[in-house]
């Protein structure tokens, strides 16, 4: 049986940079399942209306449509529950659940300060209008005012990184000896920006630094092998 | 074979206020395990000097001495796993040690600048001198300078406890449908204030209030009757 992901993508039809969309794709890939990923661009709506709503991801899995990216990822889990575990059971789950609030409350705007106009840059000619919209009304500024200052920017995401780095200052990933579900939605993010921006986002002394490098190796090295923005 | 606690203790000898010692009593409740608390004052080194170390909690179980609330916590469930598990499997355990350094570098001091002067008001004579000199000095003011403006204090609390209240919209407890050392780690910060201070830390609507009176009913209601400081 297929699984298909819907997967936000770039001008560019193999740049697929939505850190919702890399948290299934690193599930997928954790979980040893392969999958077909659909390109599937902002103004897109129509594509994805059987999902009823109009945002990715969006994963089909036989007859079954699952949509938000924790749902996909419990669904995975609950579905294929003799493939690895993306959460070594029902603590580890709430575990997971409490760093995705931590990083969706605390870490995620940092990210997409630095990002959102480099993001702007690498879509589709159709969706540019739609984000610059919709983004600049949410931030209400215009998208190349949002980050005037990337030392601070970077000095603020490192600060708001502080209990993942005292983590890792003891062990190899956040789940532990190895990476799970819990590495995956902070990687993700990280995953978004590799893709669409230029910008360092960490410094190379920070351990978080050094479990990005991990995580890029991670599942064969799949995360550091994924399209990039083209840079210089 | 006994438990023998060392746990930080007021003037009254009941008081138990000690925020990592009640990780500990809460671990211990949870594990069903019985132990034995023995009243230690923080000038009375000599009595816990067998620790090579001058804090508590210090743990003896046996002919074993654990110092450090994590280390103390990972020691009764690897020593007692047919007990009730407090991490629920090693996924479950990176779950709390991640919530460990969230409360630890992100929410722990907003508790503590509220609950400080209090703390000093409940100590044993003998202890007042030493505390007041060790924390003006770390804190650079007076004990009755730290927390001048209750309300904003209490709003920066409540605002550090974001990705908590999060995760208590939707499922009952941070460990999910039951309480684990997930919550045990920022409950026990809550128990050291209800202990020693007569501050309302949180809002009544806030969901955090509704999870902290569950976990004064848990454990068969021990924390709900643990001895507090007499108020009005």
């Amino acid at each position: 049986m297929t699984i298909t992901l819907y997967e936000l993508t770039g001008a560019d039809d193999d740049l697929r940079f939505s850190p919702y969309v890399w948290r299934i794709r690193l599930a997928l890939a954790h979980k040893g399942l392969d999958h077909e990923g659909v390109a599937w661009r902002f103004t897109e709506k129509d594509a994805i209306a059987f999902s009823g709503q109009g945002k990715v991801p969006v994963l089909v899995d036989g007859d079954k449509t699952v949509i938000d990216s924790w749902d996909i990822a419990c669904h995975l889990e609950d579905a294929y529950p003799d493939h690895p575990s993306l959460f070594g059971g029902e603590a580890g789950r709430a575990g997971a659940y409490f760093v995705k609030h931590w990083f969706e409350t605390g870490v995620n705007r940092f990210i997409a300060k630095m990002v959102v106009a480099d993001v702007w840059a690498v879509l589709h000619e159709k969706d540019k209008s739609y984000f610059r919209e919709t983004r600049e009304k949410a931030l209400g500024k215009k998208l190349e005012e949002v980050c005037t200052d990337e030392d601070a920017a970077r000095a603020d995401l490192a600060q708001a990184l502080t209990p993942m780095r005292a983590v890792l200052q003891t062990q190899p990933y956040l789940g532990g000896a190895a990476p799970n579900f819990m590495d995956y939605i902070p990687f993700a993010a990280f995953m978004w920006a590799r893709c669409s921006s230029p910008r360092a986002l960490l410094e190379s002394d920070d351990p978080v630094h050094g479990w990005r490098e991990r995580m890029l190796d991670s599942l064969g090295g799949m995360p550091r092998a994924a399209k990039c923005v083209e840079t210089g």
